[in-house]
């Protein structure tokens, strides 16, 4: 089944999750309301919901309370997206900080900050604690993992554990504990939840890594941005890091590395691309994001062999080699 | 009784909260220990978890209830601090944002992220889902608070209303929180809750109003900073909204706030404050902090007599005159 299939045969389920994200960001305040239905309407895989819903498919399935954890991890994402562009948004200006940029700059943090609100007081309709638990815990290891990535901006001496620990807060847990939540909405015992989440956690760190991999070697039109923006911002990924591994590449890597770091202009990467995919950086890379998609995929042995099982696995696989 | 007399009085359980606190914030990640730690030894008057206390102590008062509340309150108005500095940190280098300057907000960002994540967190501690959503809704408020006075630096027309919303949203409803949380932790009833609630709110009012009165008149020994800070940020208070509203003085303060808008040097406030402390604005800020003490106060009536009851008058009192 494709991905496509997947999301039709959900589709009523994500519609009511699509008006409730709607409606939880509705604020009597026009700013924050406009800023955060922008954000809302640009859209997305829903990845979050996805997964809950899928997940609440192994138990007693209700829509009603799942989308009481769905929304506010779709929200919880959407947030730390608006908080990763507060920075950014200044950038392009030139380093200059206008007036004007200035309040963008306020605004999108503070939008972040009530979206991330939003995101809990809806998940308080739930009344049982250990969500809560679950969410605001996901919440302090996300900012961890902000943290440890402005922590190695340039930093070539960073092992492969460093990006793994990183990913692993920045964008598997929440996957994971996407998982993990659709199963205690739905009533699941500990040892499902237990095999979900690892599902969720696996998932999720090949998602990351595939995703640093396309940003070096997809095409400005498959990623809607330029590629290398990783390198540009500073952010050292896992193809990096083995890349820097080759004797013969990481000299002359380091070099291109340091000029990004001083001056990171569009042009200036090219050069740096071009070594990067002469050296067995990217391969290895994607080996391990497959050994992650195998790892997901074995977590589900136990679990009834049924249309959500082949539903999960399917976008495991579509995770594993996704283009774009 | 004095304030520092409430204090001694409680010392032994603002301890708790103290240790609390402090284990509360710490890391695993080095930078994040560093800055909340920095955050929490620079100090505060603790007003809000004294609030807890206080408000506990008219139910049964358990320490080791009521700190799962006072700590996560006095987290987030910590948070709300760290993101208050985030621009004024790249303000104070003049507008040029160098990499370092960038790291340093970014930091400020998720270090603001993580204590409100870590304030949640804590906070399920507590198994009572009101308090969760109490909290998450105060946080909710809070943003909105902040974005109303992004949206109204500068803007002359603003209404008392205008103010008077904004403030409560960013000031008086979590302090009207602790105390009705504190009430809840110690398993008061429903009329006693919305009596402290309604004591939080007033003396909530009246706190930020003379705030925004010292602001203007304090010197700078008193304040530890400069006075006139919000007019700098574009900030609009109370005293200003109130003085405008005198035809003789309108149409210079409107020049002087035109001129600080454009260049808010230091030297350029002098003649918007010598303007402005000749208009009655001050004056009438006093009165209405005043009502709100008075508010405050009678919002107490029908508690019990008791030490508790004469502490909660005597900070109103401290509060409507405070001199820094």
């Amino acid at each position: 089944m494709k991905l496509i299939d997947i999301y039709a045969r959900l589709k009523s389920d994500i519609q009511i999750i699509e008006k409730e994200l709607e409606k939880s960001i509705t604020s009597e305040h026009r700013l924050l309301h406009d800023a955060s239905l922008h954000l809302l309407k640009a859209g997305g895989k829903r990845l979050r919901p996805v997964f809950v819903l899928l997940a609440g498919e192994f138990g007693h399935y209700d829509i009603d309370q799942l989308k009481y954890v769905a929304v506010p991890l779709e929200l919880i994402h959407m947030a730390s997206l608006v908080h990763d562009d507060v920075i950014d948004n200044a950038d392009t200006r030139r380093g200059k900080l206008t007036v004007k940029s200035k309040w963008d700059n306020r605004i999108a943090m503070y939008t972040g900050d009530y979206i991330f609100a939003k995101a809990l007081h809806m998940a308080t309709e739930l009344k049982n604690p250990l969500i809560h638990q679950i969410l605001s815990k996901a919440m302090v290891q996300m900012s961890i993992g902000e943290m440890e990535q402005i922590r190695f901006f340039y930093n070539t001496e960073q092992r492969i554990y460093d990006y793994l620990l990183r990913i692993r807060r920045k964008t598997a847990l929440l996957i994971a504990v996407s998982c993990q939540l659709g199963a205690i909405a739905s009533g699941l015992g500990h040892a499902e939840m237990r095999m979900l989440y690892a599902y969720g956690y696996n998932v999720g760190m090949a998602f990351q890594i595939r995703d640093d991999v396309l940003d070096i070697c997809g095409t400005e039109k498959e990623l809607g941005k330029p590629p290398g923006s990783d390198i540009r911002q500073g952010n050292i990924t896992l193809p990096v890091i083995y890349a820097l591994q080759n004797e013969s590449a990481r000299s002359s890597l380091l070099d291109e590395i340091q000029k990004i770091s001083e001056n990171a202009k569009r042009q200036d990467i090219r050069t740096f691309i071009d070594i990067l995919k002469e050296t067995d950086g990217l391969q290895k890379a994607e080996e391990l994001s497959s050994r992650y998609i195998d790892k997901a995929i074995a977590a589900l042995d136990d679990l009834p062999k049924s249309k959500t099982k082949k539903n999960l696995i399917d976008i495991a696989y579509f995770v594993g080699n996704r283009s774009h």
